[in-house]
């Protein structure tokens, strides 16, 4: 199976040497880079999950900017799971990933457009709508991890 | 030491519950979140870089998607220096970092203008103005670990 992924991600480079698609210098990097996109996706869900929850003050502009961010770093981890031998290297990510990996892909996409929604609601000022629009997100981050993370 | 910053992150607590500027859960999660957000501007810094010296076929809509994430995650690193607990734990941080904070924040908001320049040369196609824009950004970044990185 690592092989035919391997053989396939060969191919692609060869059909197109000058057009690589990421800059990661190695594998290692690829790993890195997904892994520091998470964290800031987490981060910054983390504190519009606090205010909902009332641990901290409910801050409109500061959803606002969390959720600006949102937009932002959910594009950024995908490109990062399609280099060759990060297969196994990022400790959360099951090999399922790239058994399915159209899907994996389509779900990432999915996981951007919640982001943009929740970017909406969040420019109404109205919690309710984040509310919804930040449980829709998290129950997607949710569904993916449930198939793909450690 | 450890004591006397816990005590000081429970003055902290006591003095402003409610509107905490971040949701940093400690000071370890600050530290990740600051190298997970310059592990991002590395790596889309990275990918301009490699384009403009003709690694990698020069693409203008990938600069702009590499322009349009480094006007993001360039605001993002400096939140997580305001935080109790973390001047030693950069590993790549000097202390000078917190004894002129409010230089190394004013480089912060340089990087992100600079940032924001970089991507308004982006949308112009001009190779030729990415390559002095990316300079600058370029520069600034380095001035600024000339001074407060390891």
């Amino acid at each position: 199976m690592k092989k035919a992924i391997l053989a396939s991600l060969a191919a692609l480079v060869i059909s197109a040497p000058s057009t690589a698609a990421t800059a990661f210098t190695d594998a290692e990097d690829a790993v890195k880079y997904r892994q520091a996109a998470f964290q800031l996706i987490r981060h910054n869900m983390g504190d519009i999950n606090q205010m909902i929850k009332g641990e901290v003050t409910y801050d409109a502009s500061r959803v606002q900017k969390r959720a600006d961010a949102l937009v932002l770093v959910t594009t950024l981890p995908w490109e990062a799971f399609q280099v060759a031998g990060t297969e196994q290297g990022g400790g959360d990510a099951k090999a399922d990933i790239w058994n399915n990996l159209d899907d994996f892909l389509e779900r990432g996409e999915k996981l951007a457009a919640d982001a943009s929604t929740l970017q909406a609601a969040a420019q109404t000022g109205d919690k309710n709508e984040v509310r919804q629009a930040f449980g829709n997100f998290a129950r997607n981050c949710k569904a993916c991890h449930d198939n793909y993370k450690n």
